[in-house]
């Protein structure tokens, strides 16, 4: 299990580094909802998505070798890893798949990583990275199923208490896992917890039922967010514990959301970053009367030119 | 000149339509600068830019006649008149020029208000609507040169005050000059504000330069959102008094400060929500050492698509 200890000392640890990401209030009917819901902008987050903070916490609590670091990503984490090397002043060499679009591939070299596009899926990305990282030493930074991570992604949670107290139920997207556990952790069960996946990736929906994380297929719109192939093994216990249900969505749901998002919102979201939002928004997931909902936009990091215009 | 008082009853009038919009900290070395830049995310206002403020404080201050309200806009103005009305249940119609883009018509007229496209320019669809109001005693709703449209833009002042209490200068793209009056008005020399205008809408620039408002060719990328080709009567004696310089900014500044929100911050600014943004990072306007910043991205109405990619 992972303290809300941890959480609090990796919020102290990555502060210098992440940003207090802001909380705005959005009116239902913007959304088509009967209910108003806070959503955090975590996409406003240093290289687009909530991951520098799990990836912070990990490279500024270890003792990193002259290798530098290493790490296998569908492109968030990577470019996440990538931009704490380099804050850092450490190299770093990041595994995406083929699949990785370009926005992401081009973000994380900007930041001056090696980037090595390798398989087909992130589990494939993952493989080679680990027979590197076996030659080389380099710091294994893993996209979700370290300690380290999980508390950083926590830390998403500790500032959405802090700025919405009232919230009674937090839709959350899940990948791996790492958000979803690190938050989970945070709240543990003091809020709703709900997870989001996409139909095409329901790796966290799957383990739940089965009692243990267990390989899934991955596909459509959001797998280079969405797309690990298994939960982690270390968030999984936190989910069985604090995660009250786990909801599945379709790609049109997805799309739509972003549409929303940008056309009531202004707001660019990648596939990963809508897809809680989509539970609500598609009416899979209806919370009960009277609910305070929060939802968690995770990542912006598509081609803009990709939203469809009203 | 508005009264700081007359910003608080706005403030009180239009809190149950408009967003208190986030404040972000953004570090100086994302954007090639060497001091933080606190930025007001004003483009996530409802309707996609600042303007429902001063539409709502006229519309709840008047009576408003069995026409409903009439407005002449480059497009936000229009999108924010046709919002509040469409709130209120009154009828809006809305002139604006042939050059418009796209993105705003259509969002004006997603709010049920008929869209009148008439002449080349604002002043051109000022005319028309003119003319029109004159036919049916429809509630004028101006841009800019009003006292509530004033009052109304000024509590972006207010918020910025109370989120970043500690600024010393802000910088805030000028059109009509409803906005910067009205946050001029609010902080009435407590921070400096700077005006920044595209190099071809010069409005301001040469108002103060002539000691009166003149009439100015206006052009380029901005002119939808910053193109009006005089200020207002009555922001002029507030600018007089509070405005502390007028600084001018070239296209390219401007596409390269949309560029940069968006790479760096994962924001959709348009061009007029950009420029204040570009007096920094073109260089063009370099406050004290020691000043603390903030700036205004007052805008978020383009065709995502157009910004460019890295």
């Amino acid at each position: 299990m992972i303290l809300r200890s941890a959480i609090f000392a990796a919020a102290t640890r990555v502060a210098p580094h992440v940003r207090h990401t802001p909380v705005i209030t959005v009116e239902g009917e913007l959304l088509g909802l009967n209910f108003p819901v806070q959503l955090k902008l975590e996409l406003l987050q240093n290289t687009g998505s909530f991951k520098p903070r799990g990836a912070f916490n990990r490279l500024l609590n270890a003792t990193i070798p002259e290798a530098g670091v290493i790490a296998a990503s569908g492109g968030n984490h990577g470019a996440a890893a990538a931009y704490a090397a380099r804050a850092l002043g450490v190299k770093a060499e990041i595994f995406v798949p083929t699949s990785t679009p370009a926005t992401k591939v081009n973000r994380i070299a900007s930041y001056g990583a090696l980037v090595i596009r390798e398989g087909e899926t992130y589990a494939d990305a993952l493989a080679a990275c680990r027979s590197r990282q076996f030659e080389t030493g380099a710091l294994d930074v893993h996209a979700y199923d370290h300690a380290d991570v999980l508390a950083g992604q926590g830390t998403v949670g500790r500032e959405f208490e802090m700025d919405a107290p009232d919230l009674t139920h937090i839709l959350v997207a899940t990948g791996g896992g790492g958000l979803i556990g690190g938050m989970a952790a945070w709240y543990a069960g003091s809020a709703e917890i709900i997870s989001v996946e996409p139909e095409t990736c329901p790796t966290l929906h799957t383990a739940l039922l089965s009692g243990r994380p267990v390989e899934c297929a991955v596909s459509g719109l959001a797998a280079d967010s969405l797309g690990a192939r298994q939960v982690g093994a270390l968030m999984f216990p936190i989910a069985q514990a604090y995660v009250a249900r786990a909801v599945l969505v379709p790609d049109g749901a997805i799309a739509e959301a972003q549409r929303l998002l940008w056309e009531q919102l202004r707001l660019i979201a990648e596939p990963g970053g809508a897809t809680a939002l989509a539970a609500l928004t598609s009416g899979r997931y209806v919370p009960p009367a009277g609910a305070r909902v929060g939802v968690v936009v995770c990542g912006g990091n598509t081609d803009p030119g990709k939203i469809s215009q009203p």
